[in-house]
Parts: C-alpha cells; structure tokens; sequence
C-alpha cells in the first residue's frame, strides 16, 4: 500500500469520529477567466444569490490544486481535494477509467484510457473524438476490439461514454511505463508507443500489435477508423479517507471518472442520476447514512471546455438554485470548491486559483460577499494549497483534536 | 542532537549576530471569534488604542501554527513560533513540565505529567483535576508519592501547581513510548498503561505499578485520590536559539511550562513575577542584557479556555496599556504574535490563524490600523507559517545576511 505522507499521518492521528456532518460540493472546472466586453468572469457574471449568501456567512478564499502555475488533470485536482498530495499519489488515466466503469482489475492487469479517432488517408489524426461516437456505435466497436490477443497478451476493451473506452491488458510481464500514443493534436500521425524504461519493451510491444489490429479491424468503420492509447497504469492502493479522517464516505458523482476517483479513496459510490436535480436528492436521500459526502458537478466544466462562456454562466445558476435545498439538511461544513479553474476563454483547464467557500458555525466569517475569483482574493482564507481544504473541512466540523503538547 | 532541518541550516548560514534587539511578545491564545450578539471578536471588541498604533506603524499578517485545519498544542505553538518546525521538533508533554519546574534531569529520565484526579466508588473518574487541589495540598501528597520505588525504578515526585505534577522514572531500562492513563474524559476508569513498541513493556510495567501504589497511598485523600498520567517522553536535545540565530535570547514567562519551553532551545529564563505589569518590569531591568527577548502572556489564554469572552477582552486591554513602556524601549524589532488561537467561544485552542504584528523601521508597513482577525487578513504579511516569524524578525533586525551568490 502507499504509505502516508507526513501531513496525512498527523491528520490519522488527530481525527476523531463525530456525528457531524460534511458535504464537499466540487464544482468541475469552477474558476474562470473575464469575458473581455464585459470584463466578468463566469462566476461574476452569473447571478448566485445563494452561493453569495453563503459566501457572506462562511469564509473565502483560493486554493491551488497542485502549485501556482500548474494545470491539473482531472484526478489530482480531486485528489487534492480529498487532501491525498497529487503529486506523491498519482494515479494513471486508464486505472481512473477503468475503475469508473466498475471494471473488476486483477493484480498486474494494465489499464490504458483509449479514444476511438478519424484517421484521413494520409494516416494523420484529423478528429481526437471521431466526431463523438455515438453510445451505440462504441459498444459495437468495443465488442469487436474486445478479447483480442497480443502474443500470450489479452486484451479486454469496454466502452465508456461515446468514444471513450478502456483497454485493459492482462498477461505476465507486464508494467505501466510505456508512452502515449496520442499525440494529443491534429494532423500528425498516432505516436508509436514506446517503453519508458528497459522492463516495459514487453507492455509497448503488446500495446502496438494491439493498436495495429485495432486499425485493421475498424478500417470500415470511419469516422472510428483508429484507437488512441494513453495513460497506462496499474492499480493504486491509496490509504481510505475512512482509515486517515475516521469518516464515512460517501460520493454523487454522474461521471464515471469521479465515481472511480472516488472508490480509489474508499467512498461508497451512491446510485444517481444525470442531472444536477438527480445529485442533489441523492444526497438528501442517503443525508442520514454518511457523514461525509463528495457531490461531483461536472456541466461547468464541459461547458468551459467547448469555450461556451454563457453555458457556464447557466450550470452556475443551475447549481445555484439547489443551495437552499442544501442548506435545508443543515450540513455542520458545507464546502464548495473546484478541483481546477476550466475558463471558457481557454477551452480547457487552466493553472489559475480556484474559488473555494467554507460554511460552518466556526469559520470565522470574513467580510466577502460575493462567490467569484476577485471577492475570494481577499477571502480570510487566504490562497492556500488545496490538500489543506479536507483538514480546514474536519477542524470546522470539530473532528480533529489538538495537535501535540 | 536533533539535527538542523535545512529551514533552520539556512538561517544557521546567514545569521549574524548584531547589537540590534528583538522584542517577541507572545499572547497566548491569541486570536479569537466572534462574539454572536456583536459580531466581533475579542480583539475586535477590545480597546487597544497602543496595539492598534503598533500595527498602523508596522505590518501585521496572520500565521498558521501548523498548518491550516491544525489545533496546535501549546508547545507546538511556541516551536513554531522560534523558528522550530514543530513537526519536526517534538517534545512530550511530561519533559515539558519537569523542564518547566526546573528539574534536573539525567540522561535516560522518563517524565510523565500527572494530574491528581477524583474516582468515584466504582473507580470511575469524576473529576480529571481532583477539584483543582490547592498548591499546599498537591505538595503534601506529592511528597508522600516521592521517591517510591517500582521494581528497581526510582519514582521521582514534584508539584506544578494545583493537581498537576511531574513524574520522573529513573532506572535502567526505560524507554518512552508506552500510552496515557489519563482518558481525557470523565465517568470512564483510567486507562492502564500499555507499551507501544516492545522496548517498553519495562516502562508500562514500572508506570502501571506506581499509579496502583499511588492509588492506596492517596486512598484518604479524596478528593485527590488517584493520579491520571500522560504525556511520557524522554529529554529532547533541541539545537539552541544561540546556535541558529547568533542571538543572546532571554525568556520572561511567569507560567511554568513557558519557561521550561525557553529553556529546551537555550533561552537564558530570567525571574519574574506573576502579573502582566511584572513581565514588563522583568523585560525593562534586563532589557541590556539581552538582544532577543520573549515575553509571555498567558491570561488570554485562560480567559479564552475558561470561554469568558469579557476577561479575555479585558486581559488583551490590560496588555494594551504597557505598549507605550515597551516602545520606549525602542527595541529595532517588537513582534506581537500568538500560539494559537483560543476563542472563548470554543473553549479552548482552536485552529484559526493567528493575527501577527511586526514592528520596525524597515517593515515595509501596510495599511492595517487595527489589530484584529479580519484586519490583519489585508495586512502586508499575508497568511504565512509561523515557523517563518522568527526569519522575518531576524531580518527586519538586520541581523541575516544575503543567501547565496
């Protein structure tokens, strides 16, 4: 198992059962960046009457999810949320894809998150996505590319969501430092695949036979005419957040990346829908049986990355209008927070401070007002790392004791 | 010896010593919450007309002991403060009390805090402070338990005052990691001892035979009629405030346990008497001895321990009235910082960050004019470690020279 880092260590010792109750809400891709006609970040621009009352009662501030100037994939800004360092306890793409989907790893098996692409006839990458594949189309194609064999190497091959899927490679001798084959830009060619250190030539060779045969059996199939392969990995085995804060975890989350996230860390996965509703009355469902909850938004995110200013500003409003009903259940820490800033103007996610607001009895209240990047500036919370938001979230629900003499 | 960590080797490198002279005042307790009916703290609702100068004058911030969600205990608070990555630099409460009586300890002593403590007839504790027996009373009995051998181990006894007091075992074989009797809470019997790695099953065997013979011995003496022991640990060798800072550093606290800490990092403990008034006067006769002072203040602490928010203003205020005597000192560098916080509201140490001021002719000053939470969350400083107080004080002295080429 990974050992714990010095800080999560004092937090396992410190922590105490209680009754009270957390509810972390990560707005994906929460922060933004000001539209230039009007100067106004998403967050600004939106009207969020609830958030900013509970911005006036709580306190304030911005975190960084990794450092300043480091733009987080999706899991470390989780991670960092759920207080583990991104940085000591990584986890490749293909195990949080594969774990997302319930698939059931076995010890040494490689995962690889792969896309089905539209190669042109010259073999350059002309759509990442294959125009997004339909549901439909990617269980056809999945159940072609699935059981193949590469040397004494199976292949298992799920879909994910549109041209999302999961390659998992079960056989001896393999490990996970191999490289992309995802060039991660247009009109070049895939990358071959290469082993990062001597003991991975067998894992790359596996995985371009694999990619060869992938090509051959969807020739027919244009747009999905070509697989990429990237983030191989191999099962982490992280300490629980039962284990290190004593809780009771439990995660909302629709997408299947957030759901995997949140197993890895060894929350209970709760059954919800698509929709912001569908997460919201999950979590009043289920209010009385944990005593933390992680509900996972991920619209704001998706619309930052189509560069859709205005339908972030919308999911913002979405999201807003179910405070109330949160704040019915009367959570002793309401956390929201982002597990990266995702701006509009940039189509993806950024390296920028994520607004982050803390509402509990003993937060000790700043003079913030409004929920959006400037007011959080001057938030008493200050800019801090976003490893620190867990202990901030278990010292204000009085479940940490004092440290040392 | 504790070795240097490269924090402390840093400073270590590029201290100097110098006449100039370092003033650090250390409030106990001393950031706050507010108070409902108001909605200000302690500080905010307290008139502090020489605070208030001292921090239009000079630049204020706010500092996390730990880290931020961390409660620190009171030792670590103080570590942190003089530079000591409390962390890092740990101490057991027991060698905190002995060191605070002026114990001489000898190499191998295991001291232990006790506390004479109430059992009910079911052996049950009522009252974990024995009704906070007097002075007279604690030293009767501690003379009676002093000196009581346990196999061939001798049980050294001392007062501290009230029901607290130290044990000190001395004999072969004693080693300190065994747990606490004390169960930190009433209507449960005391713990018995247990021995937390193999090498001190000897110390668990020699402890739990002293707390029975203490029990028969004290049996009469209800209410004091049982001890409750914590805190087991052994002498740390602290590298000294001398050595890493070039200073000559004086210590005036009137509690014991502060003392005990000035004198672990090689602080100089200069006599003084029991009033705020005394420590200033302690500071004044000796104020050319020295170039690096700590003067500490415990009554905010107390008042905020004991949740009387009015005392704790009235402390602060009492504080505030030998400002302008500090200040015709004229030392190069006044520091006013806390421990930690100690809200009357919560009762006890808590884990806000705490307002600082820093006080001299190149500080840089910032626009606070009030010293307060919210105020100093604008101020010049930021929120910071407070490890990084004692640099910043150091350097505002002029007393560090450049780092590197």
């Amino acid at each position: 198992m990974n050992s714990l880092t010095d800080s999560l260590k004092m937090i396992k010792e410190i922590a105490l059962p209680s009754p009270s109750k957390i509810v972390l809400i990560v707005i994906d891709g929460l922060g933004g960046l000001p539209d230039p006609p009007t100067g106004k970040t998403e967050l600004e621009t939106a009207a969020l009457p609830n958030l900013d009352r509970l911005a006036t009662e709580g306190i304030c501030g911005l975190t960084d999810p990794v450092a300043p100037g480091i733009t987080p994939g999706s899991s470390v800004g989780h991670l960092a949320l759920f207080g583990y360092d991104p940085v000591r306890y990584n986890i490749g793409r293909g195990i949080l894809e594969a774990v997302g989907i319930d698939f059931r790893l076995q010890p040494g098996d490689i995962a690889a998150r792969g896309n089905f692409c539209t190669l042109d006839e010259n073999g350059l990458v002309t759509d990442r996505r294959a125009g997004r594949v339909s549901n439909e189309k990617s269980l056809e194609l999945c159940r072609m590319l699935d059981g193949q064999l590469a040397g004494d190497v199976e292949v298992l091959v799920r879909p994910v969501r549109e041209h999302r899927f999961v390659a998992v490679f079960r056989g001896p001798g393999l490990v996970p430092e191999v490289s992309d084959s995802d060039p991660q830009q247009l009109d070049v060619p895939p990358k071959p695949i290469t082993a990062l250190n001597p003991e991975s030539a067998v894992m790359a060779g596996v995985a371009n036979q694999f990619i060869a045969q992938a090509g051959k059996a969807l020739a027919a199939h244009h747009p999905a005419n070509m697989v990429l392969l990237r983030g191989f990995s191999r099962h982490p085995d992280f300490p629980s957040m039962n284990d290190i804060y004593k809780l009771k975890p439990a995660a909302i989350a629709s997408y299947p990346m957030y759901r995997g996230l949140a197993k890895l860390v060894g929350m209970e996965v709760l059954p919800t829908g698509a929709t912001i509703g569908q997460e919201f009355a999950t979590l009043r469902q289920h209010y009385a049986d944990y005593d933390f909850f992680f509900l996972h938004l991920k619209g704001t995110d998706s619309a930052g990355e189509d560069g859709d200013f205005k339908r972030k500003v919308a999911v913002l409003e979405e999201i807003d209008g179910f405070i109330p009903e949160l704040k019915k259940l009367n959570p002793d820490v309401i956390v929201v927070a982002g597990d990266h800033s995702t701006p509009a103007l940039l189509q993806g996610h950024s390296w920028h401070p994520v607004p982050v607001l803390l509402h509990s009895r003993w937060c000790r209240r700043d003079s913030v007002s409004q929920f959006s990047e400037p007011a959080c500036t001057a938030g008493g919370l200050g800019r801090f790392p976003a490893t620190r938001v867990m202990p901030l979230a278990m010292a204000n629900a009085l479940k940490l004791t004092k440290y040392g003499a």
